[in-house]
């Protein structure tokens, strides 16, 4: 997950169109992997499942990944890419500090829409929060930084306690979607709103 | 997960000794049927996995569940009677409301320490939560069961929107469960344990 850190120029940060059609088949391939695993896991996606759902011969896939684990970590780094297009960019139209902190936010319950099984870093993380290795690796990683992200805004907010303001509203967005996911019940983004609203007040004016 | 909602008598609520060998050998087979949940997944919790894991023959653990759906819901209910026994009723030592709500914060994070995968329901609720069926139904029960009684502490204690705020507390210990498995740093406790201090603040007096 690339984190942007300062303001763009028109079209920087933006994902240029793949050149090549190897490229935009590897793409489309991820786009599709992605999904995939928040709802069936990242360890149930084989090169096998993975070509019968898109229709590819095992073979097609090889071509593209040539094992399990690159294709797992392909698929992490893909949904950073994911994260970064959704979350991170539109809400760089924010002012740094709390606007920027609020337009994260709200992308996140967006994004959260582009998924047919809610948050991949949610339905992910607890998967191989116990397998140790390259994938849980590269998860990590990318709440890492989405988190280093916050509470970089939260310190330029002024807030005292950077660290404690980027868990919690980490722990807000991430608990609607689990909440969400499991309850089917929308009246969860209420309540985190009303959580992120009363995280604001908080910040220095 | 039986949530008591009164001030109990001595003894009251508290676990009976299993009174017959099978009862007692039973209960060992589930606890033991948790802990492998929390770091392999219920999915995975087979009776030929579990049979391995205990040295027990797979035809005795039939004696006992007649299914894989069978021992799932069954440790289920005894992840649910775990989180009875460690979260709510050393809490019901505390006085209704802000007292209780920061005793079961306090004891969720001892629970945490029980299990070597971390919490069971923040474990098993991402895992299931697109696999509709008994076994996610009674992941969710228990889940909302919690919820329902951090709901009516919160009412108890005052609070405008007990809703809200039950949500938000639950999103703060669960997030610190979720960012310890990831992160291995138990700084996040501290970082929870101060968002819970500023929920408290909110409490009115």
């Amino acid at each position: 997950m690339a984190i942007a850190t300062k303001t763009p120029k028109v079209g920087e940060g933006e994902t240029p169109a793949p050149a090549t059609k190897g490229a935009r088949t590897r793409a489309a391939i991820l786009d599709r992997a992605v999904d995939l695993a928040t709802v069936e896991g990242l360890e149930g996606l084989t090169i096998g499942r993975l070509a019968t759902d898109l229709g590819m011969s095992k073979s097609g896939l090889f071509a593209h990944f040539g094992s399990k684990q690159e294709l797992q970590l392909a698929t992490v780094a893909a949904a950073g890419e994911r994260f970064r297009s959704e979350v991170i960019e539109p809400a760089l139209e924010a002012t740094d500090g709390g606007p920027r902190l609020r337009a994260m936010a709200e992308h996140y319950f967006d994004y959260l829409e582009t998924f047919p099984g809610g948050c991949f870093w949610g339905a992910t993380a607890s998967e191989y929060d116990d397998r140790p290795g390259p994938v849980r690796d590269a998860i990590a990683a990318s709440m890492n930084l989405w988190i280093a992200e916050l509470e970089r805004q939260a310190k330029v907010a002024g807030v005292a306690d950077p660290d404690r303001y980027a868990f919690e509203l980490y722990a807000v967005v991430m608990g609607a979607n689990s909440r969400f996911r499991l309850s089917g019940d929308r009246k969860v983004f209420g309540l985190a709103r009303a959580a992120l609203a009363r995280l604001e007040v908080e910040l220095p004016s």
